[in-house]
């Protein structure tokens, strides 16, 4: 039962579930199917795909992430990013429209849930760490503006094809004179009503006295109000021959699909899928974890990776395409209430029922109101402060990002992450390859030793003390032999080199075989190596290795201690007065 | 003047240079030459280059090094292991005998030469860090491995194709059938006669009487005997019919050459030169330093860039092929005497009076005999040793060696040392991605705070220390985030947490999100987030951001304050004697 309810969550809470629960996961389901249903279809357009594809990747997916997903109140199901990036790898391989495109759409949320799955179970999540903060944040930022821009193309009613933005502005530019007023009067009015619930609704209502919290919830109905208008406009003004419109959708329940196997096919999106999915995984898991944290409940990354996971693969045998957490449709959820993970189930049946029922309702749905939301959605997704910030507090980290965010947009969303992650990496690499290192004396009237640049400490001439701020490893390994060759190079009254260790977090082989090398390279010199300072894991493994049989220096517990056997006189001097002291110095 | 010091090194000793050190570099440039003839003529063999290639390759490029290099004693010219990467890329776009092989060889001295340069002046030294010693070492091994094993078809006189196992072993056995005796014999007498020199000699000149210094001078002319006898034995035996010879080599300096520009064939050599260019500058780089070291000379390693660079240009201008420092050969150099590169500039001298005058000799020489002199030399570069103590050291580093051997035996050098090189960023990225976290408590009696589970240490109900060793950066910024929210999970007592931060290095952008969002989803709980013994460019730079605008709780500066300021009567216990403060944790 134990080892049940670690692979399977939804065991622990099903099983102490009661009618308080009941009342406030159903409540939240149906404000979170309300917010759903136009993301749904919008999204699937913004993925190149039927909107029914949409409603379809809205049912299985959250009954199978209830089942294994840790989160209690996270709402999966298509989202923007995760859309474009599905346009993005399918149009690679399929022609947008035909049978192909929606097939590999249907196989790429197949491979992205093994993927996912996978991941979990051999406890890699990890690998999603690779993604740093500022590569997400420029990925999301440019992905949202690739995202906007994409979607003008139906704001005025334009046929436009393409993944980047090279190909999407001049197409946009050209085809100008080719605007559908009807379809940019919709478009227009919807982003401008969007914009405005967005930003002023939420002050009206609660002017006019309704409770924050309906306030806030009614918000997030703004979409659908617009949904229900701009039908009934079109319907009622006869407008459909001349704005583009969803039309007719399928009624019913989601088709069993089963991708079929084709080694070449699934060789080909493998990367694709493994992008989709580690970034889908990185969004999701923070939602997670921010919402898991209010109540005090805890996020088990590799669970999430299996859930996740496991959401994907239920789309893919239910007609649907690759989805994720949704970071709005979360926080809804949570602030409406919901307990568990049944208020995703419960969202799933009145998705269901709207697949079956329903779906003749949006026949006169503008695609240019779909367009509306998903712009206004994209664009509050857009950081310019978070740019600002990474800007002002690290210019290594600013450049990760800015490489992101061109390269996403000139390059697409595949060549923006892997550039990004690559940048990152590298410039860490580049970080730690030239640690801090400070030659350090000893502070009069005290036992401490601080850097001699800083501070007014007593040196002594024998013995050259040099502290470095880095774990020792193969990139900087040279860098230390290079220092301490270029510090102690015309010393020639050195007798004694002491390296203060207390931020060495870790020396690899190549940094053993680097302190044996300077060890070795000051005793042809005649100058002799000591160690302080030196962390217990550190000890360990140099005691488990054959450096001590080589090693002729010291190990000092502490700077003082070394200085005060190397060269007493000096914390003899340090000792008296600090005046005295001073005085000698100088 | 100064400046062009720092560009040319060659105007500083020149300036100084006297007769004791011209008498010097003379006996060293001697020994230096014995040495490299037959090495030359070995390793361009192995090249699949004709034997004047190597003397080439021993000319105008050891001038250029001595212009432009930061050492005063390597030896440069062709070595066994740049010869076999140069052997495989050539022979991946030309035939190996035709004349485009020679023009691509010479055409890889040029990218690798200018490649070196640009890294030189753009200071990008720092990328050859990126190869760890376990991924060097581990590299060189099955590198000589490979290089020996290629080298058995001219000890049993075969003509074998192949530039990994899977080709040369299966080959080699085929043709057993087929091996020339008399080219055996030769080739099975040299490789013993060499291990006899290498390992007995030395002992048994010392025995007669020699002085050690001639002795070992002595041992390295045992390539040379083994040539001169050979040569002997195969014109006096009229041997010439059956064992492969040497044959003619054309008499005279080296040809002006100057590869002609083709974009395409550039582009596809590039990654093989950049591999070349990194592997030969870490191996000569190291020996360069090793030697300065002894002397307390210092070795510039972007100015060690340039002088490799342009002796690898100059390579390719005289018909030659990729160079770098060879480490045998330098410390020989060295122990003969050579106190300035002028040693290399005499050599450079002889070996062009060799191809001038001196080729007719080699006419009779046997290729088994310089397959022995590889073979010899390359074995001792198998360094059983190091993977031994690697395997003790660390299974980390030792994933990253046998990774590199595996591939470099089974899919060549190229794979060999990029699989290093990813395996080991992707390992030290993983072990900096789950840090080592410590909750703390005070030592009774002190003011210090140690591991509670290493430790009989004082905790608090109220307060909870964590202390963090490693850099907090993007890889490693969510584990904290779970590793706290663990921690934290279920203490209902809890309403302060300290993280304590000596061993952090460093904090980047996605950690300071982390951090933001731990202080947000705790204080959502009603605990606050306290720092403790940040260090002073750590400070720096979070003082630059805007985190204490949000930040509600304290930093200071040492962990005790932390204590005694959030839960006094931990410390006042702390202070007690030893003895009650053990009776009260008990």
């Amino acid at each position: 039962m134990t080892k049940l309810k670690r692979f399977i969550p939804a065991v622990d809470w099903l099983s102490r579930y009661d009618r308080g629960q009941l009342s406030n996961d159903l409540l939240a389901s149906i404000i979170v199917t309300i917010m759903l249903i136009p993301q749904s279809l919008a999204y699937a357009m913004l993925a190149g795909l039927p909107p029914q594809m949409g409603l379809y990747a809205s049912i299985l997916p959250l009954v199978a992430y209830a089942v294994f997903g840790s989160s209690r109140t996270l709402a999966v199901g298509p989202v923007a990013v995760v859309s474009l990036m599905t346009a993005t790898a399918v149009s690679q391989v399929a022609t947008p429209g035909s049978p192909e495109y929606i097939a590999v759409a249907i196989l790429l949320a197949l491979l992205s849930g093994l993927f996912l799955i996978a991941m979990g179970l051999l406890r890699l999540g990890f690998l999603a760490n690779l993604l740093s903060h500022p590569v997400i944040s420029g990925f999301i930022s440019a992905s949202a503006i690739l995202i906007a821009i994409s979607q003008l193309k139906h704001i005025l009613g334009l046929k436009v094809e393409g993944q980047v933005l090279s190909d999407i502005v001049p197409a946009l530019l050209q085809g100008l004179g080719a605007t559908s007023i009807p379809t940019l009067i919709i478009g227009a009015l919807s982003v401008a009503f969007l914009f405005w619930v967005r930003s002023r609704l939420q002050a009206l209502l609660l002017a006019l006295g309704i409770a924050p919290h309906w306030a806030s919830m009614l918000v997030k109905a703004g979409p659908v109000a617009a949904v229900l208008v701009s039908i009934g406009a079109v319907a009622g003004l006869q407008l459909a021959d001349q704005v583009r419109i969803v039309g007719a959708i399928p009624q019913g329940l989601p088709p069993l699909t089963l991708p079929p196997f084709d080694a070449e096919l699934w060789g080909k999106l493998l990367p694709a899928a493994i992008l989709i999915s580690v970034v889908g995984f990185v969004e999701s898991v923070s939602v997670a974890q921010s919402l898991a944290a209010k109540r005090r409940q805890r996020i088990d990354a590799d669970q999430e990776l299996v859930g996740l996971g496991a959401a994907n693969v239920a789309a893919a045998v239910t007609g649907g395409y690759p989805v994720t957490g949704g970071f709005a449709r979360s926080v809804v959820n949570y602030d409406a209430g919901a307990q568990t993970p049944l208020a995703g189930v419960f969202t799933a049946v009145m998705i269901a029922i709207t697949a079956v029922f329903l779906t003749p309702l949006f026949y006169y749905l503008p695609n240019a109101v779909l367009a509306a939301t998903i712009i206004v959605a994209v664009l509050s997704l857009v950081d310019l402060d978070a740019i600002r910030r990474i800007w002002h507090y690290s210019k290594q980290d600013f450049a990760a990002l800015a490489g992101t965010i061109v390269m996403t947009l000139l390059a697409g969303v595949e060549a923006g992450i892997v550039t990004g992650v690559t940048l990152s990496i590298l410039l860490f690499l580049w970080h730690t390859s030239q640690p801090h290192m400070a030659v350090v004396g000893q502070v009069p009237g005290t036992e401490h030793f601080r850097n001699i640049e800083r501070h007014q400490v007593i040196t002594s001439d024998k013995v050259l003390s040099i502290r470095v701020d880095e774990s020792l490893y193969f990139v900087n390994a040279r860098h230390l032999e290079n220092q301490i060759g270029k510090r102690v190079a015309g010393h020639t009254a050195l007798t004694d080199v002491v390296l203060m260790c207390p931020a060495v977090n870790m020396i690899d082989a190549s940094a053993l075989e680097s302190l044996e090398m300077i060890a070795s390279r000051l005793a042809s010199a005649g100058i002799r190596l000591h160690l302080s300072e030196v962390k217990g894991p550190v000890m360990d493994r140099l005691e488990r290795s054959d450096f001590f049989e080589h090693f002729t220096g010291q190990v000092f517990l502490s700077q003082y201690e070394a200085m005060h056997t190397l060269d007493p006189e000096v914390t003899e001097r340090a000792a008296k007065s600090v005046r005295t002291a001073l005085k000698q110095v100088v």
